[in-house]
């Protein structure tokens, strides 16, 4: 039974002002200190955002699902995961999520606490990326999730992320709640607003192609097991207690 | 059963003390190998504070916890974790330990054993970073904690320090023993000993931040089952539904 | 049971095609982005390919294995998992993909379609480079498939190949399929036609010595458990065959 | 049951070699493709080690331990895993599986097959480091080993030696074997033949400092649960001794 849905949008509230602080905050600190060479500042960046992304999914995934992006909290309605009537609530939630991290992000390295990107993002390749990328997430997510390995899914999301900053020209937002929040920020992950339908309209393309491919490839949903009796909730069959582990 | 707390207190200490010559003597490597890009430099401290910690809480958590950090150690006692008087010889064994740590750092890289940090770092960024590092420290650890996955916080831990490496202008200290530590190393890793009060004020303000959210996100504790007479081994017996996890 | 062959060949043909893409296209990003190092790029092309091989593996290993390699192919079928009958279209929808992977890469980046590599790659010391990077890519897949432990395949590999990427100076394709397929860029990891029939050899020299090696060192292939009557949950109890994870 | 001593010393032959070839080899890349930078260079070296060595520990782990390290098959027969009768042969075959893996890196990057290195490095700093790295590699196995975690050891010894490249001031050899292999490439990784007993002096102090400090945290040996009447395949309840893993 899921939780209280006040509970989860707070959950993904939070997770996604986290998300956008973590990738503008990171671009802002690479642009800066590394000036030399946009190709480290990328790398930092990705590196910073895979595994920041592993840690912000293991926090609030068993709360709300970890999405922070509509694009997923859509495809988990379509596959009857979310309940349809949240989507909207999960989308808004998102996108002032992002926003507020990208004044968070901001103000940690005193900039404007707003400033309008003027970073012109739309191109056809760009879109073509935003397509693939977009694609390539919800593969990851949506096969773990069909077939019993959702707990891997933090890792998978954070890893393939890493890779598609490097493997598309767009750097992969693949996000529409981020790319609204990215406007905010006229820094190294910023994108300006006149860019932003594009990117979002390929990111629904993305789901459209992706969605009928999960289909193909995962037919039927894993149920995963009924929880035994007495259940075990760990991996490690050491003793760990609270006070025992950091 | 907790360790005898002599035990914990020499866990804690040389965890510490490893921690401390991880963070200060990568810091000092990169600073020496990498003169010329800052960026470069914090990512190669990054990187190498991100997998040794790793190690490190696989180390030593279960023995004392792994906590070497005393918001950590307080933020596990009000979770009724750590017994309440068992946290302030927690406190001083880390905040020794990393005091020698920061020695052996820079001993090992031939400086003197002790150079107290010229590195001035207080400002309103910096302390907003460092409230915002130590909120999602103890976000991710004590949530994996209070849902029956503490055995992911050794990777979580160690992947979230790396990426608020990058995502605050402060590089996340989050932590009042190695911030007193570090005072202890002028090189890339360490801060005037001016700046440590409001560095540290800073992480207690994330420890009061951080406790509300968790209490809300996680209302209960999941215990760990007793071990099942035929032991389940898994890492994924969580109650993973596809509307719960992304 | 295996998944019926058609669904087998378009899970092969989409993973090889974003394993082209990754590839290729991280190269192109790292080689536009940094150009002042080719070390730097090498990393960036390396933490790109590694972290996303990672993730397309879990997407497509339990529906056709994830082998994305036709070396890989023959070898799960000398050791009984993949159906001899189906080597063949294995290996035709692996060239394929690699080579529709290219022109994806290529398009992203807004350069042409195609483009014939002419970077020369054929040396007697990058031919046993390949040799030793396909054999060490092997014994990671097959130790772990014969020792049921095929659910750490995907990360594995990942890490093998990144590291491969670096200490062999072929830069370890281990693959005839990509081989093919970067044929088709020439661009950073692009490979002149001339030079492909050496690096085909050398990687099949690679599993002529590679399948004696996992004789002797794992002898049986341990079969996975029965599915316990409560069945548990986990990535590691999905059936998993010999046939079906690379 | 151990498997049959020949096939266990080819393992550790076979894996000590990699070792090798993957250390120096991604040593001379680094050094050749990145001229410019020494950081980036030990960065590139130690990311390529890290990765790399968790796929090594996987493959021959199960077969020998996974040792490739004459310090870990020493403190794996002081804790009664390895029989101290075997101990002299792992000891041989790694250092000769290492030199010739020094001469396996050195061939790939069309270097000389053997030449003796010229960096001198025996100091008071480096040997105090090399004490430290190998305290902390032991503690990193031991404590897995002897806490019924082995599963962990391939990923928490690939991540810390991948930290201590950078957090001592010795880059952290560790390892008697691969200290005599480095001797063997005048590159990036090597040591002068001058500095090597220096090195492994250092490395057996290491040993006499890591057996009480584990004994202490560490008193008794768990043993990992009994196998369930039909054996669960999975890598965390694989037969795992205290001999058979790294």
């Amino acid at each position: 039974m899921p939780r209280p849905l006040p509970h989860r949008l707070v959950a993904e509230y939070l997770g996604s002002l986290l998300l956008a602080a973590l990738v503008i905050g990171s671009g802002i600190a690479a642009q800066r200190l590394s000036p030399g060479d946009v190709g480290l500042q990328l790398l930092e960046n990705a590196a910073a955002t895979a595994v920041g992304l592993f840690a912000l999914i293991l926090i609030f995934g068993p709360v709300s699902g970890g999405h922070f992006n509509p694009a997923v909290s859509l495809v988990d309605a379509i596959f009857r995961g979310l309940a349809w009537r949240d989507v909207p609530a999960y989308a808004l939630v998102q996108v002032l999520g992002c926003v507020t991290g990208a004044v968070l992000a901001n103000t940690m390295f005193e900039a404007a606490p707003i400033s309008i990107s003027t970073t012109e993002r739309a191109t056809a390749a760009h879109g073509l990326s935003e397509v693939v990328a977009t694609v390539g997430l919800l593969l990851v997510i949506f096969s773990l999730v069909r077939s019993g390995r959702a707990a891997l899914a933090p890792a998978a999301v954070g890893a393939y992320i890493g890779a598609a900053y490097f493997f598309t020209s767009s750097t992969s937002f693949a996000n529409p709640a981020i790319t609204v929040g990215r406007a905010f920020s006229d820094t190294f992950a910023g994108i300006a607003p006149s860019s932003v339908p594009a990117y979002v309209l390929a990111q629904l393309v993305g789901v459209a192609v992706a969605v009928p491919l999960l289909r193909l490839l995962y037919p039927t949903q894993t149920t995963p097991a009924p929880t035994a009796p007495v259940p075990s909730t760990t991996d490690s069959t050491a003793p760990v207690t609270e006070g025992q582990v950091r």
